[in-house]
């Protein structure tokens, strides 16, 4: 049974095909790895998502959490796959051996995530999350802090948090008021802190927040904030816990969806008694928590593709048993099943064609990851780093956005039926809607996009984007079968490319109306990465398209849905790239009282 | 209280200013009111809306239904306002008075929709159907039927419901399997029903149940189809209430959203006690229910479009309160309202747009069924049928799919606050999901309006369609302010005509390339129709908006809404102009195995 669906060979076409991702044990950190073990890893992500996550959708949904007193309780079957979830080494896969990872390539930690956020999202953020954290104190913390937390979040003993927003800063982080206080060697925090993902719960016996905090008579805004260490559960320096650390859940959010995660409101030091351990450097807590930042971005990218990902195959499975109508063109007698309806199949295969590129596209950004990471300092690397930072907010709006829509078309290849809780797209829809919301609005990720992206390493991350784009229109313009789309695509590249420089000017000289168009920006440079990499991976499997037999049918659909995503999608971006740039001003001169 | 947020302004606006509704006093039918009773009415609808059926909204959402061995516990607070919109004449408010209606134009029943939707979706699905299935009785009945049935409809004594659906007959009605066998001067009803919305309640004593059936022996398709009065509860000629009729309620569907509304499985003479009366011609039923399919295809739309209306001015309040972040252009010190942020504002402009847009064209569309109902014979009145067949399947999934977007959209501006249970748009969100789905799915829809809207009376739907909006064009092309904007309306418009040519072309010489692409030009045909109502909207406002001060503000508002509606849709609607044409044949093509 299980909802969760995934096609293996779409998955090991990207990685393997597409990517050639056994390059990356070329790498020295990956020496000792090889593909096999990678493919291997692949293979059991989704045994492990299937068994043992696939079943928790279902009971976590059904059976939610219950609030009681400041405590939380989850279905007891989380608990345990918890537990297994870091005792497999899934927690860790991509951390180094030190503190108990597996080595694996940061890569892998993705596509695991691919597999184990499809399965179920709202488990999922718990092991997800408390990597996370559990990274920053690796990354930023002194050996004590390391030894004392890291090894037993990454084992699955205790989880993590991250603990930023508070009720009056959301979006804007620069006004936060939660405040530590000097005490010998550790601090006393006190402070509210919102909107915190299992922020409480009764998984583990303890939970190790990563809480941004302001020190007492620290500078205002982003420049007077770090980062503190701040156990549920006082920690002794053996290791054995102590007493309760004053961190008090006040309530969980009731939500549209993720109804198994729980949303707390966490009062730290209410009692004068919650402390917390500085992490890395004083005032730079922001810098620091970025990277959990930057990877919790790329995770929600990942979330909205992935649930648009199983919400597709479980469209498809409908589409082919569902007998409904007669077939148009009356190629069959009798009632047909709804895959033949053209409308049906041009659903499908738009889900397809979306799914599959946002795969790649999150893949081939984490691959970068890799690369820029753990290549040796020098050029290489740079534009390594310049691509992730340029498509980290594109992967983060683009996919939630779009992938809330595939899940919203899946359910109408259902009908009636895909209202109706018989079936799990109406939940896939509920809990992908988080995505554009959470870790950073997506008009957030545009002004980031088109702001810091666009300037930063004078506009280093633009152009390491644009030089990929570039290269492989220049490469494929002849192509036999997808030249002209290839051609099509470098002709709307272009028309970005100078859109965006309109919109770098306008950041300055005018940045109301800059701010207006952002996000049909963000859109703009989605849909050319998604049409780059589905021409990518169809340029790919051209040849073996050309085949007899049904073994090429796989192929020849990656070429179909390239060839219709490009058609469907390019002149839709060029309009979008033609608003961008529009002279109208009614988004900042409607007088507020007209609206 | 209450989250049901309308401005009445707006509603007033269209009514008088752009389609000075007070004309329709001068048909036969009306020409006891005037433009004042018309006025009165609009605010006692919204009065009612916001006093009695906003409360319910949030009673239903928290307290939900109760199914219990064949029978649906409602909230009691919905009986009693059943009975008092009954009462009260909201009901058959465009009904003749001879059964008890208020005669008022068809047109009002639509405006009064609009606000009874936008209050409580699932509550207003009850009278809505009654109103439905007592002037389905109204219309074709016989003179016993209509007396028994339809007064006690029309007064809130008694609900109706219509029964189309079964499990293998949804969206093809040519396959449905409910049998009638003649005895005497009645008929036995036997079949099982399903997606009956409100089939089962405690609202009444009694529903009266309009089935789709199949007389026993009748011809397959869909021209052996009848329709029959099947009450819940005998009724005896005198009008007393008998034994049960043998209608029993399987069950209720578990949904995404409309917690308050039942939708039931109805088995029908399971224990072969089931009694039907014929209404209206034998193997004429499907003929006879498009009266109210028409009807509910257009309320779908509006219940699209009045959600989008409430989500966004719920919206609108919390971006004026909402104190988040600096000001981009530092025009004001210190945490502004996010009203401010142009992003947020670009999302507020286009819902502004979308939802004027779409009641001025739901509105417009309602005006014409009183043009094509209560004129006397003659071309005039052919050209307002036209109209009204053309724009019905438009109406429905443009609203629908748009609305679901405004939903999307307003939540967007609330951040995390939007996912949460505190605010009403992840409820709307949820509850409009539903729009796309029934009443025929938006698929079904544009085949509707692509196929026999295209083809029937010599194309006279079209070319009605068609020299409304060339006409406009033409009329305003010089116009001082919007005179570009009309222009480039009009381009789109010619490249849209001759699109749909050419898709009728294909409708038989290449049916299933056709049938791929009547969505997105369903979609096109709304965008133009959007930009239309929103221009001539703008052109009726533009000379009070030149004058001073803050009184023009609101003109103000309909002109910039018009302009940027133009100029960020027009060229997406060409873009998908062009890919309703393309010669790509994928979607057939693409093997079922390459999915």
């Amino acid at each position: 049974m299980g909802h969760f669906k995934v096609n293996q060979k779409d998955i090991f076409f990207i990685l393997k095909d597409q990517l050639n991702y056994g390059r990356l044990c070329t790498l020295d950190r990956y020496k000792d790895l090889n593909e096999k073990t990678l493919d291997m890893m692949v293979s059991e992500a989704i045994s492990f998502a299937r068994g043992v996550l696939d079943p928790l959708n279902e009971i976590g949904e059904n059976q939610g959490l219950t609030f009681n007193n400041g405590r939380v309780l989850c279905p007891p079957e989380f608990k345990k796959a918890f537990r297994q979830y870091g005792a497999d080494g899934w927690t860790a896969a991509a951390r180094d051996p030190e503190y108990g990872g597996q080595g694996f390539p940061h890569m892998m930690r993705i596509v695991v995530n691919d597999m184990m956020y499809g399965a179920c999202q709202a488990f999922n953020m718990a092991p997800s999350l408390t990597h996370g954290a559990a990274h920053l104190i690796e990354s930023f913390g002194g050996n004590d802090l390391k030894k004392r937390f890291v090894p037993k979040m990454f084992n699955g003993e205790w989880a993590g948090t991250m603990c930023l927003t508070e009720s009056n800063a959301g979006s804007n982080l620069a006004d936060i008021q939660t405040t530590a206080y000097r005490e010998g060697d550790h601090f006393k925090i006190k402070g509210t802190k919102v909107f915190i993902s299992w922020g409480e719960h009764d998984l583990t016996d303890n939970i190790i927040h990563l809480v941004l905090a302001r020190i007492d008579g620290a500078p205002a805004g982003v420049k007077g904030i770090s980062l503190f260490v701040v156990p549920k559960v006082r920690v002794h320096a053996d290791g054995t816990l102590g007493e309760a650390n004053d961190v008090v859940c006040g309530s969980i959010e009731k939500k549209l969806g993720l109804h198994a995660s729980p949303t707390a409101v966490l009062n730290f030091g209410a009692a004068d008694g919650c402390i917390g351990y500085l992490c890395g450097k004083e005032n730079n807590g922001l810098a620091h928590m970025f990277q959990m930042m930057n990877a919790a971005r790329i995770n929600t990218g990942v979330s909205g593709m992935t649930l648009a990902g199983t919400a597709y195959r479980n469209a498809l499975e409908y589409a082919r048993e569902r007998i409904q109508g007669r077939d148009v063109a009356g190629r069959k007698e009798g009632g047909v099943a709804i895959i033949n309806h053209p409308d049906v199949r041009r659903m499908l295969l738009w889900m397809k064609a979306m799914v599959d590129g946002m795969r790649s596209m999150i893949y081939t950004g984490a691959y970068w990851i890799d690369m820029f990471l753990e290549m040796s300092d020098g050029k290489e690397k740079d534009h390594y780093q310049n691509l992730v930072d340029f498509t980290t907010p594109i992967i983060k709006a683009y996919c939630s956005e779009m992938g809330f829509r595939v899940c919203e078309t899946a359910i109408q290849c259902l009908g009636g039926y895909g209202f109706c809780k018989d079936y799990p797209l109406e939940q896939y829809l509920r809990d992908a809607k988080i995505m554009s919301l959470y870790e950073g609005t997506n008009g957030i990720q545009s002004m980031d996009l088109m702001g810091r992206k666009m300037t930063i390493r004078d506009g280093g991350p633009f152009n390491a984007f644009k030089s990929e784009i570039d290269q492989f229109c220049e490469k494929h313009r002849e192509h036999a079968e997808l030249g002209d789309k290839v051609q099509t695509l470098a002709g709307v590249a272009a028309r970005l490319w100078e859109a965006a420089g309109e919109m770098k000017h306008r950041l300055t000289a005018d940045p109301l109306q800059w701010a207006s168009y952002t996000y049909p920006a963000l859109m703009a440079f989605g849909e050319v990465a998604m049409t780059w990499r589905l021409l990518d991976m169809a340029i790919v499997a051209y040849p073996s398209s050309l085949k007899k037999g049904k073994e090429s049918d796989f192929y020849k659909g990656k070429v179909m849905q390239a060839a219709f995503f490009a058609d469907m999608t390019l002149p839709h971006t060029l309009a979008t790239i033609g608003t961008c740039c529009r002279h109208g001003r009614e988004i900042i001169e409607i007088p507020d009282n007209a609206f």
